[in-house]
């Protein structure tokens, strides 16, 4: 039989009734010839209720604690979903990560998955039962309970997806797939049929929230077909796959906007070897995620390098770049703060021309002037003033025709 | 060095400012040269709030995910109660019960401890470090989750403290220690100073609450010395211990009221062997508790059968007395609603006359009537009208001087 692995997140689970809604969501599938394996997240904003509790007695708890009081909310959540289902005349049996033996190092708050054993939930499937996973969590060597930590219960599924092959990776949401951009911004978006797991690993470090990075990168690397569907109807979602030929034929097929970001610029560095380095070496340390990086030179001696960070980065890294800034022989160090990030994404970049130019002209013709342009394979990202943040990701998704189904637009 | 074990119940750990109370007491014991173990129970209300959570999606909720449910609630307390000692700069682990491998059978939510492995606990302590494991769970040897039932904490501190071989189990409670009875009925009770575990375990099961009868029966057999104390104050408690020859001086040491009793007598039962057993099988299968029984012969073929119920198996216990009184010969059942029981207890009766008379004699001289007296070794107890129930025991704690410390009282 089949095995199919359906994770509900913290919203799909917040209360009785939504629980029940999710177990019957478990119960079609069974009804449908599916062994279930359901990976739940702790309800609703429980996590931020314990983080709290644990505050008022520690500015900075151990993390190995604070791995032992979070794992307690999925532990609730598979318990009463367990509850649900027996309700409902399902067997259905509950497992913390540490029961599972979900082995993970001993990064406590931000652990890695080592290896699943995969034979106990085979046993219970092969005995009829839904099996019912705490997702976020897993224990050490030493059983020492640990979390995955951001997008940690996507990661659990979709790892149990790749130990036990499932046929697929549902991720149940509160959205009904992953769409060409932000509806909010753009209300012509549309939902995706399908997107490969690079796309989507991009869209995801653009701030695409849909899905987490590392829980994508599993996918990718394990080869497992994952399904964001939305746990509020029975609408067809977004499939995450490896590339198909027939996604080449489009260009692109999202664009994303990051309003808060900034863009330090150290302004005549010594372009000697090993400059770069120990800048972003100390930027590091200093716990600084960096998104894209310029340089440019100015002389054969000299050169400007410009990097863009979040703004919530933007103080710890002005000092950390004030204080390493005579060692790299830098004259000043300019900021801008109101900066926006809009960017485009698709794999027919690889074999398109012309997307970079259809990107600047309809910025150009909307009157934003770019201030900086990094690229990746499948990615243009154009640095904007922020201001125009969202006018920019409208003429960028009318120009691409993210309004409409992949199938339907022009092949550039 | 010596081991102590410290348990801290619900209400004493309910908030972060209680959970810092304890952690100074813990501390101080440290200071004093202990290594101290901790265990804890679930914070405030929790257990009945997860109870609430389950039944909102089952109304009979399968036993082992109760126990995978409720079990979260011990392991946030003891990961807080980490929290708070190191932020007050002291080294803490916390461990679930299956963490240290406290083995019980499988017999959900009232699972018995089979064994622990102490060795974990005592790697940590000899690193200077303070254990804190979380009361009331166990893992069977399947390493399913299973909870310990009522009191359920009490009974995991003291084995813990037997595995350990502790020099005390300290369990901090809301009140000052045993009194020698019910201080809200008869204001000069006193604290006493230690008590026999066969007094606590009478009292226990007349229904005074401080200490579970499964913990103190356990601390019994494993030669546990239990030192019940107030976690608001630093007063010593009762310590729970042997019988020391001292104690042999005290007639009485405790008295106790249980007011929402009934007795139910079957009038005339064919008095041939057998009958007493089916009876009571019928209501053990019934899951009615029974506390005394009394069989008086009215002839030789016939008897009178009592027993007495708290009020809440009344219904059943009658439904099933009713059903089986033809089979007995039984003429009919006679149902006494408005009881309540009034006892005295201490191990002193074992070797002193006189102390029946003394319980008579006082409530006669309060003009009470007796209806039936039944006694253990180290207790007499006597059914009583409900509406002279506090003015029973108050007249027999007057009778037996326990408003005095033991050693004041006059050796009758």
């Amino acid at each position: 039989m089949a095995i199919l692995v359906q994770k509900f997140g913290g919203t799909s689970v917040a209360n009785a009734e939504r629980i029940r809604r999710c177990a019957k969501k478990v119960i079609k599938a069974v009804k449908d010839g599916y062994q279930v394996v359901v990976v739940a997240s702790a309800r609703g904003h429980q996590t931020d209720e314990l983080i709290a509790d644990a505050r008022e007695l520690n500015k900075n708890p151990p993390t190995r604690e604070m791995d032992q009081l979070l794992s307690t909310g999925e532990q609730q959540t598979v318990a009463l979903f367990a509850m649900a289902l027996h309700a409902m005349g399902y067997e259905a049996i509950s497992f913390t990560g540490g029961q599972v033996k979900m082995l993970t190092d001993s990064a406590h708050t931000k652990a890695r998955i080592k290896s699943i054993d995969a034979d106990r939930i085979r046993k219970h499937l092969d005995q009829s039962k839904i099996v019912i996973v705490a997702g976020f969590q897993g224990v050490d060597e030493n059983e020492n309970i640990t979390t995955l930590g951001r997008g940690g219960s996507d990661t659990s599924a979709v790892a149990l997806a790749a130990a036990l092959k499932a046929k697929e990776c549902e991720i149940y949401t509160d959205v009904d797939g992953v769409y060409t951009t932000d509806p909010r911004i753009f209300k012509k978006a549309v939902k995706m049929q399908q997107i490969s797991y690079d796309e989507m690993l991009e869209l995801a470090s653009l701030g695409a929230g849909v899905m987490h990075i590392r829980a994508v990168a599993f996918g990718k690397n394990y080869n497992v077909r994952i399904h964001v569907r939305n746990s509020a109807n029975d609408n067809e979602g977004t499939v995450i796959t490896h590339e198909v030929p027939k996604m080449e034929g489009v260009v692109v097929s999202g664009a994303t906007v990051q309003k808060d970001m900034a863009k330090i610029t150290l302004v005549g560095v010594d372009n000697v070897p090993g400059n770069a380095a120990k800048l972003f070496a100390r930027l590091a340390k200093a716990k600084v995620v960096i998104h894209d990086i310029i340089q440019t030179e100015l002389s054969p001696k000299k050169a400007n390098l410009s990097f863009m960070i979040a703004i919530p980065d933007l103080d710890t890294a002005k000092e950390a770049a004030e204080n390493i800034k005579d060692e790299l022989g830098c004259e000043s160090v300019f900021i801008r703060d109101d900066v926006a990030l809009v960017s485009v994404v698709g794999v027919g970049m690889r074999t398109h021309y012309g997307v970079a130019e259809k990107m600047f002209g309809a910025l150009a013709k909307a009157k934003i002037n770019i201030d900086s342009i990094t690229t990746s394979e499948i990615r243009i990202s154009c640095a904007i003033d922020r201001k125009q943040a969202e006018k920019a990701l409208k003429a960028v998704c009318v120009a691409f025709e993210l309004d409409k189904p992949a199938i339907q637009r022009s092949k550039t």
